[in-house]
């Protein structure tokens, strides 16, 4: 293997021009999947796509999500385009998943560059929309076939391909049609990789092996038939945001600690494995404030605030809906007013009970005011969390393909956002799920000046290759 | 004196059909102050004015309130035009203030007849805007006029003349000119009356003789430097939400109590007078529940309902500006929002002891939060509660008007809300200032659809007349 290894790095060095010209095409590509004037640029990024699979000789298939309304226009959504490199028997299946939509991107937000042109800046940057999110590591997967190809080598393992066109706005569809392929495209699946994250800092990759869930509420009070003038009517009536706020000051507290009785019962111990693996990431305190942009962390060291961010639940405030929200005064009373908040969960909550907690609380809570006001709570979505195990062969292989391509043991980390479709494929296919990220933690995936490094995205590749080849050498 | 008002009261009867003709002409001017495209109408409606004072032979002069920035362009501000009808030495000087601009109307709001023609419907009212806020008053005072003239009867009092065209739009620079003209325009003036308010019901005329005052405050609570994903960063950081929240939620109780020390210790004690003055009030809950559009009311009784309206302070949350407040769910932790509240105040309150308070109280509770956030408060505006003696002959002599012209004694009533032109010609002159409203409860002054009913207009030019004669029968 090690041969084939230093032939395949040679081979990705040599063509890393090819590949960025490769980037560069695709960037081009404006397939900004929440925009309806830019769908059509979705379609031609899953058109480009094809054309590349057949060129690789790689058999695939599309499959129709459907259609859905966006701002009022009735859509068609851009196709789930699954893959299969060889179906040898006596070899691993790993599916692959990648997304080619983006996210919107103007110049006037305050991008330096145009984001649809891929510019590469002294500092070896690669700068363009979906350069990093998520056209890169897409194309590190292919591009790992052209090498072997280009050798003559034999690829290690079976490659599974399942690529959409729509995580960015949702990925509509894509859940029903992994269930529905779970005994059909994807029926030899051994396990699954998903290059879509980044890394904890700037010089080490990372092997990501949890994510926290998401419930995310909202508490409406209602009071008077229309909006009051305060002058008028304050000192008659029960307002509605006094009793909103009341309630959601009874959530959580100053210092992040979750009020609501029975959320923390379900939270997993801290394990001494787990413990161990946090010294030696990298991380610290003093990235966390410049990632903020300020110092106000609950927290005094990096650990806790690592932990904070992955592995305990937390409660946020986002905002009220129906309550005067504009810049200078108003004397309104506003006469429904409608708190949102969510929690993010970790193993082993689940969103049922999570929502059992939060009903009961806040009645009681709402009870207690003893308001004339009607009070009700809504669930709008609930994801559940997911936690891997990082002993599973299937994160050896890829720490392993690290050390060989950067020399270093990757950090084990965990996200404190979702990613809904490593859940998903865990659950339809009931396979070992590993993120392992091209990118690094300053890429700015959702924001101006999105880039992808020259060396994450060569070295990457010779990751993604070297992680496959590893893989083919364990058994599970 | 009764034979005179006799004449008057025939006169006014039989010129109605005139006066509906002259409110039809100034309804048709859309004086809108408040929006750029209308301004000239504004100047328009002032000319209409002059023209009829000089056809009344009132001698005028106008005041020039400079220029202000609305939506970026400078505009010039419509005149302020001062009005002198009789300058007897033997006779009384009453001051009479009106506004000749108008709140913003348009047919898509809802209106059921176009809001700039006069309409009168089967029940007798006289839809259009401005009808009843504050044209229909402003005419009152010059039909009565011209019906003397017409009779030749000798005017009983001198009557001063303040009429402006911003008050729809804040006033601006009519304080500065008030204050100039009180020894200057002014200097005779005796007592004043204000008719641009309503009666508390449908039946029953009313006099004003109190007004509360407002604090507006704003609370913000700024941490990180930018908004943060509730994923990466939730469990992390301070959220200024959630401090805001907590303050927030310290400020009024559900059922209205103000929970801020000292607020509530200079609240003047109900006098006998005062409380002797509820029971007839032409009022009860289901006005109040059919205002609010809901049940919700805090007090199970008119009375202690219309004293939690004017004769006690309340607290109202507005909003918060710079949380998601958009339909939907969004994942953010905001990095600085600002919580909008005022306190309605009432005598014996003053805004600089609230101020203290106010200030005293949050800072208190912000710094048992340790939050490593920052927070500031801001009074964005204050103004002083206002009452008057309604045993001052100003009010005996309207009180003994509205009996000659509607059979009944009026309600003594005071409003929730402000009308800061009040105070101003109270501390500028130093004279006892009566609030004598024309139109009734349900007339929708800032609403769609507003009326001033036939009855109101003409029977209130007869009052606004009567009340002038019975002014000249009293010494003060």
């Amino acid at each position: 293997m090690d041969a084939q290894l230093k032939a395949f790095f040679d081979q990705v060095n040599k063509d890393q021009e090819i590949y960025i010209e490769r980037l560069r095409e695709v960037v081009a590509i404006p397939s900004v999947s929440s925009d309806v004037a830019l769908r059509p640029q979705v379609f031609r990024m899953g058109e480009w796509l094809q054309k590349e699979l057949k060129r690789l000789n790689i058999e695939y298939e599309l499959r129709d999500p459907g259609t859905h309304v966006m701002d009022g226009v009735t859509l068609q959504l851009p196709p789930v385009i699954l893959g299969a490199y060889g179906r040898d028997p006596a070899k691993k299946t790993i599916l692959v998943y990648g997304h080619y939509d983006v996210q919107p991107a103007l110049k006037e937000d305050g991008w330096a560059t145009e984001p649809f042109e891929l510019v590469e800046n002294a500092k070896g940057e690669l700068l363009g929309r979906g350069s990093t999110d998520d056209k890169g590591p897409i194309l590190g997967w292919l591009n790992g076939i052209e090498a072997h190809q280009k050798l003559g080598l034999e690829f290690p393992v079976n490659l599974c391909i399942c690529f959409e066109g729509m995580e960015e706005n949702g990925s509509e569809g894509l859940d029903d049609i992994i269930v529905a392929e779970a005994k059909g495209w994807f029926k030899d699946v051994d396990a699954v990789c998903i290059s879509d994250n980044y890394w904890l800092g700037e010089t080490k990759p990372c092997l990501t092996y949890g994510l926290r869930g998401i419930s995310y509420y909202k508490v409406a009070v209602k009071g008077p038939g229309r909006d009051l003038h305060s002058g008028v009517f304050g000192g008659t009536v029960h307002e509605p945001m006094t009793d909103l706020t009341h309630i959601l000051s009874k959530l959580v507290s100053p210092h992040g600690q979750i009020l609501i009785p029975g959320i923390m019962d379900d939270v997993a111990p801290l394990t001494d494995a787990e413990k161990a693996s946090y010294p030696s990431l990298d991380f610290c305190l003093d990235t966390l404030h410049c990632a903020i942009d300020a110092k106000n962390t609950l927290h005094d060291n990096h650990i806790d605030a690592l932990m904070g961010r992955w592995r305990y639940p937390s409660l946020s405030l986002h905002g009220i809906e129906g309550a005067f929200s504009a810049p200078g005064a108003k004397t309104v009373i506003p006469a429904k007013v409608i708190g949102k908040f969510s929690i993010r969960s970790v193993p082993n909550m689940v969103p049922e009970k999570i929502d059992a907690c939060v009903n009961k609380y806040i009645n009681d809570e709402f009870a207690k005011l003893c308001s004339k006001n009607q009070m009700e709570i809504e669930c709008l979505h609930a994801g559940k969390p997911w936690v891997a195990s990082f002993e599973h062969p299937n994160y050896v292989a890829a720490a392993s393909a690290v050390e060989r391509v950067f020399g270093v043991k990757p950090d084990m980390t965990r996200e404190g956002g979702s990613i809904p479709v490593t859940l998903t494929f865990q659950d339809a296919l009931n396979k070992n799920v590993l993120l392992l990220p091209m990118g690094r933690s300053s890429d700015g995936a959702h924001s101006i000046n999105e880039k992808l490094d020259r060396s994450n995205y060569i070295e990457g590749t010779k990751l993604l290759g070297a992680y496959l080849w590893e893989l083919s050498t364990h058994t599970f």
